[in-house]
């Protein structure tokens, strides 16, 4: 009886929470393997193999769940951000070690991440203002670092194209992070295997650390 | 009398010709504007101000016209091209200052050119091997002069991680600009701005160009 009464009470309740979250992991998924411009409500129901008519019932519309995906990832913490915020606390201590240990994290987690990957890729030519959000979310704590060069007593962070480094380097590691999805090489790095991204990783932190006192300009 | 008869013989052909060319170039104005997915023949109706079935009677459908597009593309040379091929022309007496050089034109040429940021955009996800063939034609000189690095005289080019930092530049400078398409800033740089342009052209120079015996590694 008892375990009945559980069923009818929080049983379809659980169902629907269990479809909704099913179905918004279905966008993740549809960005991953393919992009956004097949984020469709029949591409929704063939992937997650549910009703067309669950994704009106439960979000309203395709606009809706898409919005519910993009606030469920603003909402997830990467671990970059950890090391970014670490860094946004002491920002007087900062020095080019701490910048490239940041970009090096960075890099490592976007190339794991394919949703990540496709949302970048998607922000690159939407109007959608849920994916600008997250998007300029992420952004602006890499902006607030490269803000705070001018007050570090690294030298090499005083340089007055730090920032302007900072973000080829942070640039360069999206491009290549979403070019590994079709498995293609650039410059002949491959960056589904493992020796090639360690090659990225060292030459960041060489473009990074490297002595900025040499006399060019 | 004879004005008509020219109007007679070549009028037709012209005018078809002229047509071709503009459906051809619509391709290029929706990539720029938009992006592939609003590559449809009532797009290309719509912004060409042309009737749609001259698609199919001209290039035989949507493959075909955006296939010539593509080939029209890539038989035209980029002006980098050019300082690429003369690279490659005397591969034994390249410095780091010839690979800045290099790249910080090819970064000016990309912030100008947004059917090519739209193809690049579009390249990294698409399966069209024509896309696909395009993308790797272009790059396939790039790969060719980081291949030249070992034979360099130039110690900044013999460093091990120097095809890695120029792959994170030409990687960075090609997700730049795709960014610049709405105008939106990276690190407060905003490649809209002549001033910002020329400090990631200093900073493109400095990475390729800084020495690397630092004894880092």
């Amino acid at each position: 009886m008892q375990k009945k009464q559980r069923k009818e009470v929080s049983g379809p309740i659980r169902d629907k929470e269990r479809t909704k979250k099913k179905l918004i992991a279905t966008i993740g998924k549809i960005l991953a393997e393919y992009s956004y411009s097949e984020l469709t409500i029949s591409r929704i129901a063939t992937v997650s193999n549910l009703n067309p008519k669950l994704i009106y019932l439960y979000f309203g519309g395709l606009d809706q769940i898409i919005r519910a995906y993009l606030e469920d990832r603003g909402a997830a913490t990467a671990l970059s951000a950890k090391v970014a915020l670490n860094i946004l606390d002491h920002p007087n201590d900062i020095v080019a070690e701490d910048i490239a240990f940041f970009l090096e994290k960075q890099f490592a987690e976007l190339i794991e991440d394919k949703e990540w990957q496709a949302i970048l890729h998607w922000g690159l030519v939407t109007k959608n203002r849920y994916v600008k959000k997250l998007i300029d979310e992420r952004n602006a704590r890499i902006d607030a670092i490269a803000d705070t060069f001018k007050k570090s007593k690294d030298p090499n962070l005083q340089y007055s194209e730090s920032a302007a480094e900072m973000a080829i380097v942070a640039a360069g590691a999206r491009f290549l992070s979403m070019r590994s999805k079709n498995e293609d090489t650039f410059l002949g790095l491959d960056m589904t295997d493992e020796n090639d991204r360690e090659r990225i990783s060292r030459a960041i932190d060489k473009i990074i650390t490297a002595e900025k006192n040499s006399p060019l300009h």
